[in-house]
């Protein structure tokens, strides 16, 4: 089947003139996740894993794909003539290495321009230009041979009343304008979902896991255009319509984006190049001067207002119950009743959905068990996940969407049998996770500044975790969120350094992956707040919003120092205090024991 | 005399056509100090300290200096009507702002472009253009009016052996050439002295302090110019100019640099825009492309070699047997024998001399007793200066040049009645320093991931230093060196956050500073090493290079925790033993003492 479609590709790709052809994992908004319609790359190579990039060149396919995926590709890739591209390891190209291979003197690169981001295209230009080659970023040839296509997502909308969003959609919008003055802009072009839905207060359902809506925007000082309408869906309701008018916001159908940005003239356009698509840059006009800066709503968004921050405790409060019930019938019930991966994170999805604030799960739950938790991007399918005993560890990293917010929590579980060095490890995370969330700092830092205070546990010991720190989480949107984060390499300029603000919402989460053994991660979702102010500056620190028990039987307490035990029994003391009036009889003495203090 | 000098001043620009004259504090290198013939904004405001700027307009002059020199500046100001500029405080207006204030439509401000830096004429002329105005950047107006200028430098210069650099000047040319090719280019144009004195193996003393020879260079691919030949001095002697010939590189003479520039056409140059000055780039053909990178020689020289590295090892144990000898005298003798700030400075000096290799100090000593000791640049005046007496604090910040290296060391001794609050904040200091030595790391951390191990001792507590926490060494050179540095503030990328490799040199200096009271500062420095390699990847480690003992009077021993004590113990245990063969009788005694462990 995947022989054949590569087969009609290679017909289209000769009728249009393209040499090679490029189908990277993406939608037109560069989103975490991609829903049907955008699953071209799925389609036309097999492969099911949630990154990769199809490259098909006249006599020869690849596919490239990360660590994550390398043994399911092999598996999926089985007979389809389809070279797998294992990315980062030794001897292997990277994408740009390999289209310098297999294109020829003069030969024409194409693509879907609209899920190709601006910034790889520009390196691919150059390959070209190399080549005295062309690239073709308008043509998106999967439409015609793809019958079966999925339509795009249209999933209702709703407004996120101000009792959640704390701010008007109307002043979000004047600061933005505020923002587009001081760049001396007349216009800002912005495409991430969750930049438009902060803005404009809406939520909807058109990418897994992130409640946003499909849709553009494009103001200027006086007007708000949303390219978003749905032709035949009626989910532009009167009511929306009159809600999107109060905010000065003109509906525009969703299609018609690409054929209004030529129609720009003369205007100084404020975007985000990391962040827009090829096409977009190449369908502006070239009498539009660009200024590429972040978006403002990127480190608006990321700074939660006091509303928001009086919604989240809640959020984690009502998340919190749901995970610490979990942690009871599953420390009570392992080993009884029959267990396994997916039936466990049912269960846990079962107990959030009870409070009927629930909306969905942030992301898609990892329930991994023994050597699974080892697994970063661990995800268990039904037919094929591991059964749950009582012995070794169980991580279980989720979250939840409220209209109070989005929550992101992991915990790991001993459920017996630990060895004195599975012990060790997730003793080293507790005191890494706890040693991060503790940090007093001057205002001024940004994450880079601050990471080395949950790695230098690990690093002092010749470990390491594969991963950041931490992530920015939206309120009620995308549940990994820039610019804030907390990691020591440094990266992009807008997406990563961010100095860290009232009101920013990091997780911090450390662990550790012993391949073929045991995973453990620990994280907690931290809300930065300004301290104590004196001739030295503003301090800042970090105010828990997760609160549920860290699971003692995992400790090794002979490794704690008298910080870690203060810093741990003061988390628990709150746990308890915060969760009791939640629970009561034998689950409320549960709750008192597992939350005492460790001497 | 000063309102004659400013009146003369004024004359020469108005028959220059210059309505706004700008004097900074600099040589033709960007220097970190200045030597006489440079002292131009000294000469003309009477202000004698080591960092500032004179503006001078037809009925205004203004002085910008920092904070170190507010009171100083006054004083020196007084009578010549010249505004004092209180730079970073409220309401005090920027150079560029004040610029912005007092140039008029169409006026034209003048400078010697051989002593501004690229980047600032840069904001010169973005704020002339506003105003329509023009920048003349090729007038010294001081030669004529300043008679008795003193000459430029012309000391002595001596080739750095083999066995000190570890390296042939024509290798490290090599290089050079390399890091050209890699850019695509086919000359680069070097103005920084540390940088050519490190190329070439030569040492001079044409700045205080730093042992560089007063030139530039321009190299090609096959030949490599030195702009250094003093016309009458007989310095270049024939066994130096063989010796720069053997290595390939001709000498031309100092002054005709600026006339050489505009001779160089069609050429790709390399050069770092944020070292040089304005006049270079304003003299380059049109026709000279401009690749703006660091200088490569920055980031070789700070990774010192293995020869190098060794030699380091043995230069610090020379300063270490001087400034212990002086930590003995010091506590022998206060109270018993008279002594200031700037006779112990001599006293330490004239141990170091005892040693034949000690060459000069590697920076002006820093010898600030008591409340002195707050002023972070404090500089004790033979007629001005405190009486060190049994009480309260001594903090000497000093360090020497060797043909084996440079040193740069502080120790605060404990001279007697420390208050409980001396005692805290000396302690605090030690474990600051203690914990970013014993980083343990992985390869690709710069100091901005690594800051915070000694700040946050001070943070957690509310409290805070104003300056880095370290900074790269030379070589037989500039004793500030970058690109390695401890900072946690994000600055140029050229200057700042350079990745620690193995061989560089990095001081560990935290301090605390109670303005009227007392300072606290202990700096060590560090040599980075490669430690363990394993699947998490390299590690990284830093290895002491300065062994003087901490004065345990100092520390509150209540406020260690065992690792502290562990790492100080260590230390000392070390100490010892690297002193302990240099030392005999009653010091060999108190040498074991004053390293006993502590519990």
């Amino acid at each position: 089947m995947v022989r054949e479609r590569i087969g009609k590709l290679r017909e289209s790709m000769k009728a249009a003139g393209i040499d090679c052809y490029l189908i990277p994992t993406s939608d037109y908004h560069d989103s975490e996740y991609v829903s049907g319609f955008f699953q071209v790359r799925k389609y036309f190579s097999g492969f099911t894993g949630s990154a990769g990039t199809l490259v098909v060149s006249g006599n020869e396919a690849a596919l490239f794909t990360d660590g994550r995926y390398f043994i399911q590709a092999e598996k999926e890739l089985e007979g389809s003539d389809i070279r797998l591209m294992k990315m980062e390891e030794p001897g292997v190209p990277t994408i740009e290495e390999y289209l310098e291979q297999v294109l020829k003197e003069g030969e024409c690169l194409g693509f879907d321009g609209r899920v190709v981001k601006a910034e790889s295209a520009k390196k691919y230009e150059e390959i070209l230009s190399k080549k005295n080659g062309k690239m073709i970023w308008d043509k998106d040839l999967s439409d015609k041979i793809w019958k079966e296509r999925p339509a795009l997502s249209h999933h209702p909308v709703f407004v996120l009343k101000e009792c959640y969003s704390g701010e008007s959609a109307s002043s979000k919008i004047a600061r933005v304008r505020e923002k587009m003055k001081e760049e001396d802009c007349s216009i800002h072009i912005l495409t991430s979902l969750d930049d438009i839905a902060w803005l404009l207060n809406i939520r909807g359902n058109d990418v897994e896991s992130c409640p946003v809506v499909l849709s553009y925007i494009v103001m200027t000082m006086e007007k708000v255009f949303l390219f978003a309408e749905g032709k035949e869906d009626g989910i532009w309701t009167e009511e929306l319509r009159k809600y999107l008018e109060e905010n000065g916001v003109s509906l525009r159908p969703y299609d018609e984006f690409y054929s209004y940005i030529p129609e720009i003239h003369g205007e100084k356009a404020l975007l985000c190049k990391e962040r827009v698509s090829c096409r977009l840059l190449k369908e502006l006009s070239e009498d539009v001067e660009v200024v590429d800066k972040d978006n403002p709503t990127s480190a608006m968004k990321a700074v939660k207002n006091q509303v928001e921050m009086e919604n989240l405790r809640k959020a984690h409060l009502m998340d919190a119950i749901a995970v610490t019930r979990f942690m009871y019938w599953l420390k009570r019930n392992v080993g009884k009743i029959p267990m396994t991966e997916v039936s466990a994170a049912e269960y846990l999805e079962k107990l959030r959905r009870e409070n009927e604030h629930f909306i969905e799960p942030s992301f898609s739950t990892i329930c991994a068990y023994g050597a699974n938790g080892a697994i970063v991007h661990y995800s268990a399918k039904e037919d094929a996940c591991a059964e749950i005993l009582p012995e070794g560890f169980l991580m279980v990293d989720s979250g939840g969407h409220y209209p109070e917010g989005s929550t992101d929590i992991t915990r790991t579980f001993a459920l017996g049998g630990l060895t004195r060095e599975m012990k060790e490890h997730f003793t080293l995370v507790l005191k890494a996770m706890l040693n991060l969330r503790a940090t007093k700092f001057l205002y001024g830092c940004r994450g880079i500044n601050l990471d080395i205070r949950a790695r230098e546990v690990f690093w002092e010991r010749g470990l390491d975790y594969k991963h950041g720190t931490g992530h920015g989480v939206g309120y009620l949107l995308n549940v990994h969120e820039g610019p804030n984060s907390f990691r020591w390499k440094m990266q992009g300029e807008h997406l990563n350094s961010a100095v860290l603000e009232e009101g920013m919402v990091t997780t911090d989460e450390p662990g550790i992956y012993i391949e073929g053994s045991h995973g453990v991660r620990t994280e907690n979702e931290l809300l930065c707040r300004k301290g104590e102010k004196n001739d030295y500056g503003q301090f800042m620190y970090f105010e828990d919003l997760t609160y549920v028990p860290i699971d003692l039987e995992g400790v090794e307490i002979s490794m704690l120092d008298e910080k870690d035990k203060e810093r741990l029994n003061g988390y628990h003391k709150e746990v308890y205090e915060k969760l009791a009036p939640y629970f009561e009889g034998e689950m409320l003495d549960w709750l008192k024991g597992v939350t005492a203090p460790v001497r």
